[in-house]
């Protein structure tokens, strides 16, 4: 076996992330609205003991209602319910710094963390929609530095909270009537500029200390703070040479908050269209390419540029974007996309196509050895600890993969033939987190 | 069979109602943080047919760290981990109006009635603890009535986010590629003193149109809030002379808000105390408060009082009480107790055994048969819509209310043998809602 071994997360959305994947005959439109279907994926991904499943959120219901197929379930309230069918796989859900207070949602983890038995991931997002603004008392979307000085905020308050109750806490001692000890389970006391919580957290500490922290905005701020807080990152590389870059310049940043390059697990996103032949897989990339609507990929691709193409001419390259520095929205999403276009000289049409899978991340269609060699390359070249496994439509998507691309990792030793840990943390070689405040106190102690 | 037949809760609170439940040999003290032992109170309610299971919450620990067993999951996510093991039950959880914001708690419920099938509803409550609010940035608990006042635009905006998806907005047809028609999807453009939110909701209409509207404050505030918003209604009752008293003058306040008696359900709590004779169960009883600590009770009744009572006889009467008008806290327990200690010239020690069992709510000690005559008596006489069963210890108390009672109200046509409903709406004997905004497009239309 290979001394060093992957992680693979599996982003679920919808019946797919292929825009037009419930136009699909291999999908079952429904699905979108059936908790068994969830279940099911998550089921399959216990199957090829994948670290762990994944699903995006947004605070409104997105441009578009005729054809958004992906506003239905709250995450953690949805992971909950995978977690009563499954035992081992992760399950992170993302979560808003921006419209959510800390006490609520560090309570909403902690409850998934035991309900799961420890199976609990957050990743961390600042809502860049203007429309989620509006859902929550605000005329405009909050300035993109100032939603990451709250998300800063934000998570200091919360991993407090998760450490105000020491893991040696819970007594449970019937006899003496002593359910915890309270010179064990601390106030948190936090007076910041946003947030002043007193606390304790209202939840004994949960089996992984507190929940997986994963984050995937990919500007400077983002990557700072990732460098500070996440432990998995999620990214849109997509070549070798830029997973290269990125992962580089994520690593070295970790230093600056004295945490090793190890502490988090760099995962880029992949858009796998599996097939026996490479020519069969290209087919059936193509029959997805030929069901994506114009006038949906136009408002999708309005928001992530800021400018609005909706009567844009299809087969004109795009019209003049605006300065990153005066984008409000999700920056690196812009840059990307803005790159793309430009160094490939793309129309929009074609631009439309290339982002039809997984919305600038990157596709690949192959032979399940192809797929499985594509990954070892980035592995093994420095541009990734792991990869965010995008399927372009579900359940079908993840099954081949899981059934056809993972036993071939395994076999060359680049993946688990069985989960070692009851935990998420534990899958990604992470440690479990004690309470800072035990710290403190056996430092006075000794 | 009778024609009329009533409603039957479980309110399930840890190992039991009974604050020293966990300390009684029937109980498994590890339960308190087992979501299985949750799941298992969910499946033995369905076997009893029960119309709903429920669970209180507060956002915050609570007083004395050291006996509060209570503290651990978030109800929303807890039930949706209870719904994937049922199958018909509905599913109650407590939310907060005041430190939530009703777009995110809106978009929570929704997501639990889609995994549920129809079957969540919504314990409505404005949170009276001054150590919730210190987890919230205030530094003093919000007053009594702007908590009602926030309460009010909190589900006014809630019910508009559930009506902004019209029932038949999905129309999920891959061969045009339309998942939603977006003239049925409404922006709810909602513009307040406390609140403005613009709507839609992120989720498609749900299989109940909205979450079952519960409410338990007996204040005037509440009795009026519960008789503009709620379908059913938790409430302490101590004897059937209050409790007939109670349900009329709440059944009275219906007709100002157009509302028909039969649309809210009263629904006492009782705490059951069973066994083969009156003597075993009146034993039983006393083998409870037999276990209570004086001063972890002492801590409660401080904070249901208003007083500190930490360092006070034990065999004296309460000291003075302020002012019910001083009292920011609960006011209707506050009330309750301060009655039930002046008109049985109750000492300390005598107070806290009566409340032990139910924090305030009735007791009752008997067979299986006592207590089948109890309900029905209550039932038949003005006092009630149905019962919040707050078995004193879980599973056991549960079970032998569903395999001993349960049968004999069968037996006597006052409860179903078997559910006729799909939806917690439908258990309570309630329609499902449409759309505010669908009837007002037939009517323009008609």
């Amino acid at each position: 076996m290979s001394p060093k071994q992957f992680h693979l997360n599996a982003f679920l959305m919808g019946v797919g992330h292929h825009e037009a994947a419930w136009r699909h005959p291999r999908t079952e439109e429904r699905d979108v609205l059936d908790v068994a279907h969830f279940q099911e994926l998550g089921r399959i991904a216990e199957r090829g003991k994948l670290d762990s499943v994944f699903f995006a959120d947004g605070l409104a219901v997105g441009p578009r209602i005729e054809r958004n197929t992906l506003a239905v379930f709250e995450p953690v309230t949805l992971l909950s319910a995978i977690a009563a069918v499954t035992a081992k796989v992760g399950l992170i859900a993302t979560a808003s710094t921006s419209y959510n207070e800390p006490f609520n949602l560090a309570r909403k983890f902690a409850s998934l963390d035991h309900i799961s038995g420890g199976r609990a991931g957050w990743n961390i997002v600042t809502s860049a929609g203007e429309d989620e603004a509006r859902n929550f008392g605000y005329t405009e979307l909050p300035e993109h530095a100032r939603r990451y000085e709250r998300a800063q905020e934000f998570v200091d308050v919360a991993l407090r909270l998760w450490d105000s109750w020491e893991s040696s806490a819970v007594v449970l001692d019937p006899e003496r009537g002593v359910f915890a000890d309270p010179s064990k389970v601390h106030t948190v006391d936090y007076d910041g500029p946003r947030f002043t919580v007193r606390g304790p957290l209202n939840s004994p500490r949960t089996p992984q200390g507190h929940p997986l922290l994963v984050q995937a905005g990919s500007s400077e701020s983002g990557k700072d703070f990732a460098a500070r807080y996440a432990e998995a990152v999620f990214t849109a590389q997509r070549t070798l040479a830029e997973g290269q870059s990125f992962y580089r310049d994520l690593k070295s940043r970790l230093a600056r908050y004295g945490r090793a390059a190890d502490e988090l697990k760099v995962l880029p996103g992949l858009v796998p269209y599996i097939a026996d032949t490479e020519a069969e897989a290209i087919a059936l990339e193509q029959e997805f390419t030929d069901l994506i609507s114009p006038d949906y990929a136009l408002g999708q691709l309005s928001r992530m540029l800021g400018v609005d193409l909706t009567e844009h001419a299809l087969d004109a390259p795009l019209p003049p974007l605006p300065e990153i520095t005066d984008f409000e929205g999700n920056k690196s999403r812009f840059e990307l996309v803005k790159e793309l276009a430009e160094n490939e000289r793309l129309t929009v049409r074609q631009l439309i196509g290339k982002l039809g899978g997984g919305r600038g991340h990157r596709s690949f269609a192959g032979t399940p050895t192809q797929i499985a060699d594509e990954l070892q390359s980035w592995f093994e070249n420095g541009a990734a600890d792991g990869f965010n496994i995008m399927p372009p439509y579900l359940p079908g998507g993840l099954e081949d993969f899981v059934d056809k691309v993972v036993p071939i990792l395994q076999e060359r030793g680049l993946f688990r033939t069985d989960y070692e840990s009851d935990t998420l943390r534990g899958h990604y070689g992470l440690e479990q987190v004690e309470s800072r405040y035990a710290e403190t106190r056996s430092e006075v102690s000794a």
